[in-house]
């Protein structure tokens, strides 16, 4: 038997606590499987004091996480304390730069500094994995890194924030507006504590363009994700989805094109009974599809303090395994800089828009549309009591940009009011 | 640069050649994942002239398989032969004695042998995966020995024989009897040559034994597992469960227990509207369930030329990562005898029988299920015409042990012409 492998413990909130559970209680199970010790040398949180449900006195206490990141008795950091900046990076960095493995679960650190962190960590030979961050116990960091690099991967879909994927399903099912959604996600404690990261499709971006830099081999490029929030989608939206046999998720799609690496994390109509319509609650999935082996699916908990520290095991249990491999699936220097693309991939569209009660308004919007090439599949336009008719439009395939071009177009005529929603319709 | 991998490569039916093509083809991007160069430096198979689809003409041919596991040049053995013995299993055992890693397709392989071949792999130091012998191009087994190491497992599940799956479908959609869809799906190539295997459950049962070693830890138990082919299953049972919202699939379940390790592949009932039900044709799907992750569905093509090839050279590609673990996740010594405990998990079940024309038979049919503690969720009897009337019924959950009896009991009343078909309901 080596000797064990000795973790350093960042941040003990839901996952940090879950982590040191795992150690305690299955460390049998641990060592038989990878066949060395894991143990908890050392931890680090904000409030000392705090009961976390798990004996931490058997652990040395660092108040400042770089010092925890560098003790000579720490072989693994586990930086489980999130945000891009700040403390976490600064530990992170402090532990690369001291030759120590790194493990995380922070997804808004690695989207903006993730080529740095690589190139750090090949610096000194270390390993930085971030399995936790991506979809919670979803192992598909390892899948695509690992199962799957034998394909050229051609496309990566996902939804992969809970919350949204909460509130939108809440809209539906519980026939509440978006802000009655947003505020029972919010009491039970779903949001973050800036709420724009996960409703603005930021949190969900972040873990796109992580994966995208896997699958393509491209330098991590969150600042290209074309991001829209889940803020604009109205119950009337869910409802009228609902009925052509839609539901609307929050979901990702990147892609490696001709002209470049589209990234988009956007609201989108699926087919209600495809596996992705079926997603409710805070579950992820994730689709990869490679030259050789077509369409895998994964679908688990995308958060939570069980899924999550399952996934940070994972990687600590590789590392314990001898496992080193480079962060991204290959080395830092030979990830190429992503030449972003906007999405041109042409798909059908819903549009919603309020048409003002005038003649010939709603031929002035048809009009448009055809001018920019743009056929319309349906059209309704629906009773109406105040002085704007809603009116829902189905397009045939056209590109974002066409569509973007016909919008204008209609706002100039001045018969629409207010702004046009405009969600992609994706039949996967 | 380190100096490259060297393949040796039995068996160049379709899988064979799709590895050479890949390696061929993608040498810069495994290079560039790996940091090493792959290269094939020998082949061999039964008929040298046949052509492949690809130049062979650059490497070495062997006739015997185990000549091209032992040369000195090959440093992993790819066994794609097939065959639970004879030379499949010579060469296999030739490579680890000479201390060369193997990567293998070969489900009946380990299923029959797979501890005596990790014990003796672990002997020389020498490693055996075998991602593609399970569900094709899913990465399970990479998923379960590693992304998921961190859990007690506490169930498996999964259809992993799409050559069943495709005969199912096709009773459904195309109302064939089984006998016709079993005649289609020949013509096409689908079965083994032994289709016993595929339609006696065998495969898709070595597949399952193969996941349930490395969940729980035990040794391989393909014998313990309790098979059921789908040769039972009539278009009016697939008829019948679809009126009540169910599909036919052959699926296997792996679990755990106080008494003993539960393995079971059958036909079973599954809600049509669940990610089961909806699994069409050749398509895989396993559900992983640990008790920190809780559940992971992983679905992908099971079988063909670009997935199973794809999780070869996912296996290839580790070795030359320098990954280096036990076959079953766990040293060969540290796997524990399995305890078969035949499946006593308590579940609904769907019946069906011919009953006698005469006065008093459903009374008797009752009257057996209620002495066996049975009690009945719904019945129908169906209009006939000839002496024999076919007769439905679902239970409420009971055990396979009390409607074992209870058929008995049915049986020898003499009520009951041939055999009734009972199928478990599985409502995941």
């Amino acid at each position: 038997m080596t000797t064990p492998l000795r973790l350093g413990i960042a941040g003990l909130g839901t996952v940090g606590a879950g982590v040191v559970k795992i150690v305690r209680q299955k460390a049998a199970l641990l060592t038989e499987r990878t066949g060395r010790e894991i143990t908890v040398v050392a931890v680090c949180a904000r409030h000392r004091e705090r009961d976390r449900g798990v004996p931490l006195t058997d652990y040395a206490w660092e108040d400042d996480p770089v010092a925890l990141a560098t003790r000579d008795d720490v072989d693994v950091f586990v930086e489980l304390m999130g945000g891009s900046d700040g403390p976490a990076k600064a530990a992170t960095e402090a532990a690369l730069d001291a030759g120590k493995d790194v493990v995380t679960a922070n997804k808004a650190m690695l989207a903006h500094h993730g080529q740095a962190l690589a190139e750090r960590a090949e610096a000194r030979g270390a390993v930085l994995r971030f399995e936790a961050a991506v979809a919670g116990g979803i192992p598909v960091i390892k899948a695509l890194t690992e199962g799957l690099a034998g394909n050229e991967i051609t496309r990566v879909m996902g939804v992969m924030n809970g919350t949204c994927n909460y509130i939108l399903t809440r809209m539906e099912t519980g026939g509440l507006t978006y802000r009655e959604a947003f505020d029972e996600a919010d009491g039970l404690g779903y949001l973050e504590a800036d709420p724009e990261l996960d409703v603005g499709g930021i949190d969900a971006g972040h873990k796109l363009s992580l994966l995208a830099a896997i699958a393509y081999g491209t330098q991590v490029a969150f600042d290209a994700v074309e991001l829209e929030g889940i803020g604009k989608v109205s119950i009337d939206d869910i409802r009228q989805a609902a009925d052509m046999g839609y539901k609307i998720k929050l979901l990702g799609v990147s892609r490696m094109t001709g002209r470049g690496l589209e990234q988009r994390m956007a609201p989108c109509l699926v087919p209600a009974t495809s596996p992705l319509g079926q997603l409710d609650g805070g579950t992820n999935m994730v689709v990869i599809e490679g030259d050789q082996v077509g369409q895998i699916v994964m679908r688990g908990a995308g958060a939570g303090e069980g899924p999550t520290a399952s996934a940070v095991m994972g990687d600590v249990m590789d590392l314990a395994r001898g496992f080193r491999m480079s962060t991204f699936g290959q080395a830092a220097a030979s990830l190429r800089p992503a030449t972003p693309a906007r999405s041109a991939t042409p798909a059908p569209y819903y549009l919603r828009m309020a048409l003002m009660d005038k003649p010939g308004a709603l031929a002035k919007v048809a009009t448009a549309l055809g001018e920019a090439g743009i056929s319309i599949n349906r059209m309704r336009q629906y009773a109406h009591t105040d002085d704007a008719a809603p009116v829902l439009i189905v397009t045939h395939r056209t590109t974002r940009a066409a569509l973007d071009s016909a919008i204008a177009a209609m706002r100039a005529t001045g018969v629409v009011a207010g702004e046009p929603v405009a969600l992609r319709i994706e039949n996967v």
